[in-house]
């Protein structure tokens, strides 16, 4: 018997994970701070990954693989790098165990000369590699993606949104010009915002970090932010320009057209299964996880009726056809025929999963030529008629799709506002909480003062240059608001 | 401009290194013992793990994904496994570095209280999972396969056939009876052959392993085996029936529809990037790389000709037109559209690169109205008629596939032999190398003689039993030859 999922209103966190063991997304492991991400996580983790997969290579982009261990020496090339790394790497020092009272231990002669660090992130390793890959401007530009596990070693970590090991894609390209790198770092945002928007139905604000939130070793870091259903803010996707930052630590440069040799420019981007956090908290409900059908790995279940053999051999023939016309339709369509099951215990079982639609069908759907459908958005039942119930079907999913994402733009709009005094801001923060628009001097100072305030940070400085103002807290002038809001 | 490539009569190793090199498949990385793979490489491995994973998911299996890292504790509950992998593993012991002159260095305080080793194999980590999700029957069996990067502490490397970190899939199943799991051994031992045959075109036995090989902590070893062109043997891909092993050493217990509490039987099977290796070493040749054209991730590219900017455009519109056809028979297809180098050079890189089939096209094609087609494997040149080109194409990559298949096939029934006396065995391994079919007495002892004075080890015992006969080391009794060979 499913155990009950906490409500939302009641305790959001707890909620969070009890939807998470509901729908089978995911558990705790022993070793703390990872994940065991369980098939129907995995499944959604699958259809996340074809579908961003597609859109690098649109955008031109091959896939690689890079050593999961970078030499300690590397990681230091870089300053501001190491700098934001090394705090909470996993270390591995030694290359063998030996036997000790019926355990084992390490083997002290096996330590290593140079110790090696497990990918945070992998610019370093490949950079080393370009170095070799890199002669001419015929060379560039390099634009590899890959597709990896990596490890930061945090202390606090809540499934999906915060874990020591995660697994995410980081694209890492090099460019001949300047133009040509930030060009790269914005069509990568949009590919992101795309995918949020598109795929999980998640709308998403862009911008630029502050400094302080910057990728360490970057110029610009891009940012897609989305707010949660308990009006706290998630980076969902980061782009980041890299100038020749690290085309300097690594010594890697190109003969120009001109023959001049010159420094290689460069962008890396990633997401992550983060991103799959911010899915749950972005749609889910207290009956369990919600799932935009694009993503679902089933969208569809069935859930066929009967008491004697003979209605199940004809309600199991009158699904068999349904079935083939969803797949006509490229619909995925599951049949939940098990038969030590009550339909109530699946119907639980496919909410909690959050399978967009349910079709339940019984003797009597034979009788009347028809099927029960059932949305997990609303919970909305209908008797359709069996004539064009897979248009039907196909056509319901777009819908869900469309208003999924509606319904989510319209609780963020709901939930944004401006502020014109800091004591205005310090309210909404702390009563409403959400995305809060204000001027700001542009000081790493007043920033960290208004974190340390209001545990407000600044998500991004929006692109499109808003009004000139005053910031809210010294009265110093603000090119344009930005982005406020408490985040994960 | 390429380098050469080292004749395989004259150097083997030299020769592998070099057609890995010249097809842009891997480079060596500064971490020893670990490898870049490169686009070229990584978008074959994409092709080979789309086939298998269909394969996987045909045969009624999930993709899930567990912990890189594994509790030194779990290593060692069960007791042959920690034997087989604990002298070669990667250790995690610190979680932090701290800036010394310079530079950084392990921080001391960041000690682990227990150590992590970097997966070798996920079978501890997976059935302590297990032992959460079993309770009963209705919990099994448990199909799920992973795809991950594991690290095992290799002295001797080279590149794809052993790496310190390489890419696999790890199928780990769960299941109520021994019959139950032996099958499931089974099936995916058959999986693998269909595989290695049908996709990669490489021929292989299949077989048990002795004692001294199996996978350490597993009942029964079953295994692919194939003969490369050195005439050594390579092992492609592993089954385990693991028995209940595991299942003790985790005390994951079930209870059956009779209500009694039985440990779970269980299996596992990988294959890796090892594959790669084997592929280059079963069909390559002294121009580089031949991809089968099932796997090659470009199966045609089309080199256009031109002088005058009249002929560029009607060159590349009859190029057009020609892609457009063979994209509806689904042949991928790639258009080399370069300008600054010679077709000459395009050529010996797309040879160099396995490309199965070229199409060269210039104006007196145009003229003529067909095109000159060269084949990869046997350098074949033909002139094509335009009309019922891409019929033609697509028809020869599936005669390519199959006669790469009956080459290799040829290649290797012609190098395996039967010796009938100990002397006989010693002067074919010596003089020809290649499989031998040999009586042995089933002893570990004999087993490690003959290893010791031939380098020959037992690749497999075949499952369809031979004849009796008599050991021909020590003249006792022998139920079936067995397989031997050199391997890698
Ligand atoms: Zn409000
Ligand atoms: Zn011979």
């Amino acid at each position: 018997m499913a155990k009950k999922i906490t409500s939302k209103s009641e305790d959001f966190s707890q909620w969070y994970q009890d939807v998470i063991r509901e729908a089978k997304l995911a558990d705790h492991s022993p070793v703390r701070g990872c994940m065991v991400i369980r098939p129907n996580g995995f499944a959604l983790w699958e259809n996340m990954k074809a579908a961003l997969d597609q859109m690098f290579k649109d955008t031109g982009h091959e896939n690689a693989y890079f050593p999961l261990f970078i030499p300690k020496s590397f990681l230091s090339k870089e300053a501001q790098h190491v700098e934001g790394f090394a705090k909470e790497c996993a270390v591995v020092t030694h290359s063998r165990l030996k036997s000790a009272d019926g355990g084992v231990e390490v083997d002290p002669e096996s330590k290593l000369e140079e110790e090696l660090i497990v990918r945070p992130t992998s610019e370093t390793i490949i950079w080393d590699s370009y170095r070799n890959w890199i002669q001419s401007y015929r060379d560039l530009p390099i634009l590899i993606n890959q597709w990896a596990n990596v490890v930061r070693w945090e202390m606090r970590t809540r499934l999906f949104l915060r874990t020591m090991e995660f697994l995410w894609q980081e694209g890492h390209t090099a460019h001949a010009t300047k133009e040509e790198a930030v060009e790269e770092t914005r069509r990568m945002l949009e590919v992101y915002r795309t995918f949020a928007e598109e795929y999980m139905a998640m709308p998403v604000t862009t911008g630029v970090k502050t400094e302080s939130e910057r990728f360490a070793g970057a110029v610009d870091t891009y940012c897609i932010e989305t707010l949660l259903q308990d009006n706290k803010a998630l980076q969902a996707g980061t782009s980041h320009f890299l100038g020749q930052n690290f085309a300097r630590a690594f010594d890697v440069k190109f003969q120009s057209s001109e023959g001049q040799h010159e420094y290689v420019w460069a962008t890396s981007w990633g997401v992550s299964t983060r991103l799959i956090g911010g899915l749950i908290m972005t749609h889910s409900d207290d009956q369990g996880l919600i799932l935009p059908p694009k993503l679902a790995p089933d969208q569809v279940v069935i859930v066929p009726i009967w008491k004697s053999e003979e209605e199940k051999k004809n309600v199991l023939a009158y699904c068999d056809e349904i079935i083939s016309e969803l797949k006509e339709l490229d619909v995925r369509v599951k049949l939940d025929d098990r038969e030590n099951m009550s339909p109530g215990w699946k119907f639980n079982e496919h909410e909690a999963a959050g399978i967009p639609l349910r079709l339940t069908i019984g003797p009597r759907d034979l009788k009347n030529n028809n099927a029960e459908l059932a949305r997990r958005d609303t919970g909305d039942k209908d008797i359709v008629d069996r004539e064009g119930l897979a248009e039907k079907v196909a056509d319901l999913l777009d819908s869900i799709q469309d208003e999924l994402f509606n319904t989510a733009r319209d609780r963020i709009a709901s939930n944004t506002h401006s502020a014109d005094s800091y004591e205005e801001f310090r309210e909404i923060i702390e009563e409403e909480g959400g995305f809060v628009y204000a001027h700001w001097d542009g000081t790493a100072e007043t920033e960290e003062k208004i974190k340390d305030e209001t545990k407000a940070t600044i998500r991004c400085i929006p692109l499109d240059d808003g009004e000139e103002g005053k910031c809210m807290v010294t009265g110093k002038p603000s090119k344009q608001k930005v982005l406020f809001a408490r985040a994960y």
